[in-house]
């Protein structure tokens, strides 16, 4: 009797192993505490691929459009492209000593960032303008790439690639295996985004919509180039980012996942549209393992698109409860 | 004896007749004639297909971008969006008393081509921005539909998308039967396309890379929409092209296909890429079963390509003896 209790205890122990690691196999989202963001993640991809309901939507149609900054990587204390500018104008500067003297330049130099920001957007422009132009389009990949290699974190000590947050990631290989397609729509510039964003989230360069500047065709030593331009063609943010979305894609998508004012328009555009509909926000308020802001930060600014997501029941992820783990644990090899 | 000689012409007839029918299957390309064209299309694939060679390509890298007028449908005698705009000019008129005597209203209202081709793009220009601007894109994607369902062509009386080539449509499935991304660059309006592309030649509206004007995103009544504004965004025409399709696609394609100087900067962007590439030009030689122009047409005007086609012995189809048949039988359905 004894011998027989051991053996039974030995199978309901290795039945329990079985059906636990099997539930943990069959779990796409495992970073994703259980509660309402994860099962409302798993409602709407369940009824959308269900043939037999009415909410049954076409593999074609289904178009995932993603935030990139605060939504699939770290922001803070600054965006990461403008780290690479600020870099890149120090790298220049030889080539321009009237920078010393010349607003913005001199705070990019000297790394005072409130200095930097204290004009907004306009002075963020100047400072993309010259860092960003003036190359081939292939020559700004390398440059970008080579950037990536070595940049570290100035909090974390990480490459910036390596903050990339592990259960977003889940999330686009989920909804990837749903037979989603899935986009990066961000504020960023499409050319600082497409060298390394093929590696990192498994998204192909003409899934990627962006701000960017203008380009001209040329022939360099009898071999034809594009040469970027010290001029804006397109950004890719507010109100711009539906009209990128209808530009590039011409459908309108059915998912949309932000975390800040600028994303508003694009899960408006998103959630207007006929049929069912999923609008996420990332909701940052976990100061220990990330950062917590909101309505009172520059960088990520999130006040109306939050009402506007309480008011009309979209997910808001709470990154502090949701989530079990912030960032990759694999380094990305460059 | 008799019988048995019965027997074996029978047997030679069956297996004669399953041969045949079993090449006329296999063969992806039964509308072009055999020869160079034909030859040098199933060269290229076979060799970029092929794992063992060092020719391979990826297929995320096949990427195919073909023109579309002229070269995947009839483009004489003027431009069939052209010939839309006329039309909605013709139907908005009452709205607007001043264009009878407002040039090039006045030429479109009276259907005097000569008059309106007379200063060449601009007056097409003023033009597109009146006829194609002021409506939702919404609205606009149901009145290019509508158009396109009871429109007839001047010569034929066929619907435009009846006109569309035959050989050019057994390519574009060839070619994503080898996992090539297809996609149309054209000068013409990528929302004049997107309507119909997807039904006539199997493109989704992802991959459609055409000029623009500018959108605007408002709120009416409550819904977000994209309003179209009278102003230029992108002219996707000669260099316009290969900066379209890094914009778009962000990858160089490895085969392009088109039929006139509109195409050149595409074809050369094409061709200068690392690796095997492709690149064809639709010569326009057939007067009986289509049209015969190039040098000195105004529209599909192929002057500089083809001598550059001709020293690089790029593929150079000759309609009227490469085609076996030029239009698409089956009537497309709107």
């Amino acid at each position: 009797m004894k011998k027989a209790n051991h053996q039974l205890i030995i199978l309901v122990c290795i039945i329990f192993c079985f059906t636990t690691a099997t539930f943990a196999n069959d779990d796409p989202l495992p970073s994703w505490n259980e509660g309402e963001s994860k099962e409302a993640i798993f409602s709407f991809v369940n009824k959308i691929t269900n043939k037999n309901t009415s909410s049954y939507i076409q593999p074609a149609e289904r178009i995932a459009v993603f935030d990139n900054d605060g939504t699939l990587w770290a922001e803070q204390p600054m965006y990461v492209q403008l780290v690479f500018a600020i870099d890149r104008v120090k790298q220049l500067a030889p080539e321009h000593p009237e920078w010393k003297n010349k607003y913005p330049f001199d705070a990019a130099l000297e790394g005072d960032i409130n200095k930097l920001l204290k004009n907004g957007n306009r002075s963020l422009m100047a400072l993309i303008m010259a860092s960003h132009a003036g190359t081939t389009t292939d020559e700004f990949s390398t440059i970008v790439k080579n950037w990536l290699s070595s940049a570290k974190h100035p909090k974390t000590g990480r490459s910036y690639t390596d903050m990339v947050y592990l259960p977003m990631l889940e999330l686009l290989t989920y909804l990837r295996s749903n037979d989603f397609h899935t986009y990066i729509v961000s504020g960023g510039g499409v050319e600082f985004m497409r060298p390394w964003i093929g590696k990192v989230y498994g998204i192909p360069p003409e899934q990627v919509i962006g701000s960017s500047i203008k380009t001209k065709f040329i022939m360099k030593n009898g071999e034809p180039v594009l040469m970027r331009l010290p001029e804006i063609n397109f950004i890719d943010d507010k109100e711009g980012k539906p009209i990128g979305i209808h530009q590039h894609i011409g459908r309108r998508p059915i998912a949309a996942f932000g975390n800040s004012d600028g994303d508003l328009q694009m899960l408006q555009w998103t959630m207007s549209g006929e049929g069912k509909h999923f609008a996420m926000i990332v909701h940052h308020n976990d100061a220990k393992r990330e950062w917590a802001y909101d309505r009172k930060s520059h960088i990520g600014h999130l006040d109306k698109a939050l009402d506007e997501a309480k008011s009309k029941g979209w997910t808001i992820v709470d990154m502090k409860t949701d989530w079990k783990q912030i960032y990759i644990t694999k380094k990305v090899s460059h």
